[in-house]
């Protein structure tokens, strides 16, 4: 980094933003110091993580004091006691006092183990306000809370049983779809009674939780809160820079329904990050284009607060990570406009089915943002791609997207015109025969077609991972599985079904 | 590293090539300060990425006083306006005045977008030369200008409809083709006219381009030049590291069709790249083998110049990139000798067939190197091989290479033959049915067979990357596609074409 | 890392282990110089190497100064002429004179080329012990050694020709062995006689190894011991990074058979990895939780010495890799408990086959660990998880863990069914038809169901890599994969086999 210094001096290239000078000796309340006094023993690695953490070393009042750009705090104010100490376990683990169903005597604390949005807002209101209208905030009840959806999560996270030359469905439990799908998404944590336990300390007494352990962007807190902060500020060393490395998105975000980062990897963008990333620096806020960074990471799209060298604002932070965004690629099962809602359980299509567009693909419109917040969106970004490339450029780039989410819809209506023929001729049984449509092998091709196959090509036009989107799960396998849709239809087996899938 | 010095030192072990010392205050042109004056603020990140380059901080003529090894130069002179000014926009975007259709006039600048090899030759000549004799600079028309391949893009690329329980292919657009294959390939960049902006500088003309942007390795540049340095040489830093490092060959040899990266990630050199490779020096050159790396890179065995520590010449520098390898890997259906030609389309099989062997495996010998060149080949790689290996282990791994080209093209010899079957018994249509050879599931079979899995194994074989040549995507899959298409044979269904699918 | 230090400093945070002090100068035997003379220049690179390495600073005598914990020799003393210089060529490929084959008479010296545990174990016996429990110590015999195996062997690597309308499966050779299922496993390496050459040293003379070159955990060495220390503990550096890191690991653990790498990739562990190992103090011996490293790998749960930051040991080093793990998850084809011998070959079922489960699933008792062994191996694993996370949040974990192992049985069960009612109804033919049980498509896809699809979903499961056991490749393709076989069961069509393959 000396040399790129010296280089940046020698064009007279320097900016600097007043940043928060640390002080030496920071000062900790006396509830954290008697936290760590046995944590330090008997948890040793999340106190040490703590001990890295900027909360380890910065009061809120010091926090303040930075210029409003450099600023990593989004309160005006924070309250007395809060305000003057760093921000160790007692601050968050005993914040909100009342609120929290989990929250237990210990050593004379009354701590809660959940920590909440609604806990770190006390010092991050506006990144708390800005998430709960985030899509992802919602990401639990927008499963668990459509009918259609469960469907589908019970064909793939339910047992199959072999009996009488036919597979019967068995029901999945809560327990496994924590380790599924709601690892992501989210669980909802309850507080289902309390339990004693010899430690270390002696005989102790804690809440049990159902849905527990969880980080999943959607989770459900004991005090009702949506969302949670570590699903991407890993606790407990908060890290900026794990939440702009693309690995925290890559936890969610690799897998042939959201392949975002296997198509980042592949991208020239992916490729600039893995070769040179250990030269940026990824603490600064804000965070200077060329200057900190010399290619995007998921956040620098998508939520970052990015300026120029000039000191200028490219884009200004978001945790509503949608704000960039104006199609929203994850087809269900066709590419859309961006619900307006974050909870899209009210959604319903013109067929009465909780989907975002039609079977036929056509857009539910009054849940969906209009054109002009399209439009928006769309400047939005590419305000962020023009730090870097020319319009021609980047409007080249735009034409062969927008191109694209039209012709992977077109092969997902293709696809669903050989599964909607396949009802009537009995070659499989869909709703019309009070079957699920999600358990049979065409159904299942047609589930590919959308969530795998017309997903990782959007994804790769997107972010020009163009590898990704061709043989490795694009368009050879779009074209492919229509063929062989088109096969079974014409002669294909049926695997019928022994016991009724929905309930 | 400082450690690794010492211990160099204690041994004795020390050897100095003399470098390029940068000037306090490199010189810039005229012209670059007065693009520089605007396109700080315009395009901050990309002019941030060019201060750090090699380009901006050495002018040619100091580049010309390293030692022959340690040259990053190939011309003998450079011509004198260049000669004494750091490389900076200017100096490549007003290049070679007259030659570049995309030239329009730019604050009193004749400015080109599309900077091309001829561009880059002025300084670099030797490395154009070879890279035009590199079959990656004519990647475009190798498969634009191949009927055959054509159609296996258009079975790709090509929209569905299904209409009447047949599925009708259509035809595929350049924008769709530019953001699959020929992102890699590379586009042909036309001037189509020009159009009128409103820029934060005021009202612009500027040249409207077809297939841009792209940055693929056989783009048809505006001056007709074949290929583009920055698929590998990215602009505007122009790293050497990028280009050693894998992630650069991974942006289009990552899928299942051309499997180096996957493969080079599980072999041993991947495992040692991956865990040791921030501590060597990525731009020492020449790279010292042991001293400056301690595993290969792509880079390593196929282009960069190598050196033992005692400084004689293990490799020389080649940006023909086959100059080391005597078979193609890429089974085009069937591994064979490398063409002779960069430009292939001139390669017919017996058949009449465009394909470098015949469909049922006989290479097209005419076209393609012979032993003696092969063997030649083979000598250059494994004398690299040979600084950390003994002769009798490289001889060992060698031979199972050879015997798996061979036992690979079995396995699509079989696949071919039950092909032929298919069409002969009417089980699909081929071309003596004026059917295209792709488009029906036990085609798309078949080209898995040689595209996939065959080319995988052999490049696990290659490169000792035997977790992806196993049941990743190698031999399970060899053995289990060939006995799925059997079946299908027997009794499979047959996808009908509605449309006539070869144009 | 000053950064963290002073943080540290600040919390009165220090432990030390007393370490080596590295001599300035390091005495080389007169032997190895030898070596070193030559091999400077024929083999630069591993010359390099083994100058970074430790073995070429520390002598034994030295490496027994250090403090119990942080010693990195095992042996209570070292014999007297290997004591007192560093460890260079000579001390490794002159040790154990007449016990291996491999030995040649090379400028004076009696050299072996394939160094065995044996050879390691003069200092590091307890490793070699531990290691030769290890059931990886017998990949090649567990493999080569049972029948069963064998033919699935065959079926994956054998050639298939493809003639009279049927295919044959052709006897696969162990020259394809050794770079498939063997690179991994080991092959049996034996001397075949010897060879001339002439080198740059002049006209020599070889032995000639068959098996060569192999690095496979379960290597037969020449002197007959099982194993190969350099599969982790990379030739020619030692460098324990390397063990420590995912990366060599992931070398045979990344395909879809035994997925831990890509688990681990998206868990949140492998995202803390990814972020932040470049802080990490890789070599530090013994390993200190939050001090050393934020976040486990693979060697830090199953391998490793790992102590808290007060010095209480945490886990102790272990060379028997699943001394920390009671279920094996590869399952054969159910996950069972860890077989208590390291060599499986006289495991037995019911039926007689060569399993360590009944192809009902039960396991097979008598030849596996016991409940309280399990409990022991569990809780020597939660130890570790317990450094970090709360006992409900271990508890939690491991309760979907635990119905993971159950459900992903019954799901292997399920389709274990559905393939012995088609070797029933005559679809496919089974052993009891004298035939393969792996080589028709529905065997085939039954073989992914336990070999890909259920032990994808148990590794997920295990690291909480969410994103693979979901999509990616688990429960999907789980329910998938049973739909399409019960498809192929009641209409698919059935592969007949011409040539017989079991030899």
């Amino acid at each position: 980094m000396r040399r790129v210094a010296t280089v940046l001096f020698l064009f007279g290239f320097t900016i600097s933003f007043p940043q928060v000078v640390l002080t030496a000796d920071p000062p900790v309340s006396e509830a954290t110091s008697e936290c760590i006094g046995c944590h330090e023993s008997v948890t040793p690695g999340i106190v040490a993580d703590w001990r890295r953490s900027r909360h380890s070393r910065v009061t809120p009042v010091e926090a303040l004091t930075a210029e409003p750009l450099s600023r990593r705090i989004s309160a005006a104010s924070v309250p007395g006691p809060l305000a003057g100490t760093v921000v160790g376990c007692a601050e968050c683990h005993t914040a909100n006092p009342g609120t929290h169903a989990d929250t237990f005597e210990h050593n004379g604390h009354p701590v809660h183990i959940v920590v909440s949005p609604a806990d770190c807002a006390r010092c991050h209101p506006v990144e708390r306000d800005q998430y709960a209208e985030n899509m992802m905030s919602r990401a639990y009840g927008n499963l668990k809370h459509n009918a259609l959806y469960q469907d589908l999560v019970g064909t793939v996270n339910g047992g199959q049983k072999f009996s009488g030359g036919l597979l019967a469905q068995q029901s999945h439990g809560d327990v496994t779809d924590a380790e599924s799908c709601f690892y992501c998404h989210g669980t909802e944590i309850r507080v289902t009674g309390k339990h004693e336990r010899n430690t270390s300390m002696g005989e102790m007494t804690f809440p049990t939780l159902s849905g527990w352990p969880n980080g999943g962007v959607g989770r459900v807190n004991p005090d009702n809160t949506p969302g949670s902060c570590t699903s991407c500020h890993t606790r407990h060393q908060f890290s900026i820079e794990m939440a702009r490395k693309p690995y925290t998105c890559a936890e969610c975000h690799k897998g042939p329904d959201v392949p975002a980062y296997p198509v980042y990897e592949v991208s020239k963008h992916g490729n600039i990050y893995s070769t040179l990333n250990k030269e940026w620096d990824w603490k600064a806020v804000p965070w200077t284009v060329g200057k900190d960074f010399s290619a995007p990471t998921c956040a620098a799209c998508h939520a970052s607060l990015i300026v120029s060298g000039e000191g200028t604002v490219i884009a200004g932070r978001s945790h509503r990570m949608n704000d960039r965004s104006p199609w929203r690629l994850f087809g269900l099962p066709y590419a859309h406009p961006h619900p307006i809602s974050p909870d899209t359980t009210g959604i319903r299509n013109k067929a009465g089915l909780p989907l975002p567009t039609e079977l036929t693909g056509e857009p539910v419109s009054a849940s969906l943002i209009d054109a002009k917040e399209m439009e928006t969106r769309r400047e939005t970004m590419q305000k962020i791609c023009r730090a870097c490339h020319s319009t021609s450029w980047v409007n080249g780039q735009a034409a062969r997207f927008e191109e694209t989410v039209k012709s992977s819809n077109e092969m997902t209506l293709a696809a669903t015109q050989i599964l909607m023929s396949a009802w009537e001729k009995g070659v499989a049984k869909g709703p019309a025969q009070k079957d699920s449509p999600f358990n049979e092998p065409i159904e299942k091709m047609w589930v590919e077609q959308w969530l795998f196959y017309a997903n990782s090509t959007r994804f790769a036009s997107a972010m020009a991972g163009a590898d990704y989107g061709a043989f490795a799960n694009g368009r050879w396998y779009l074209s492919k599985n229509l063929r062989e849709m088109l096969g079974l239809l014409e002669s294909g087996p049926r695997a019928r079904e022994a016991a009724p899938p929905l309930k």
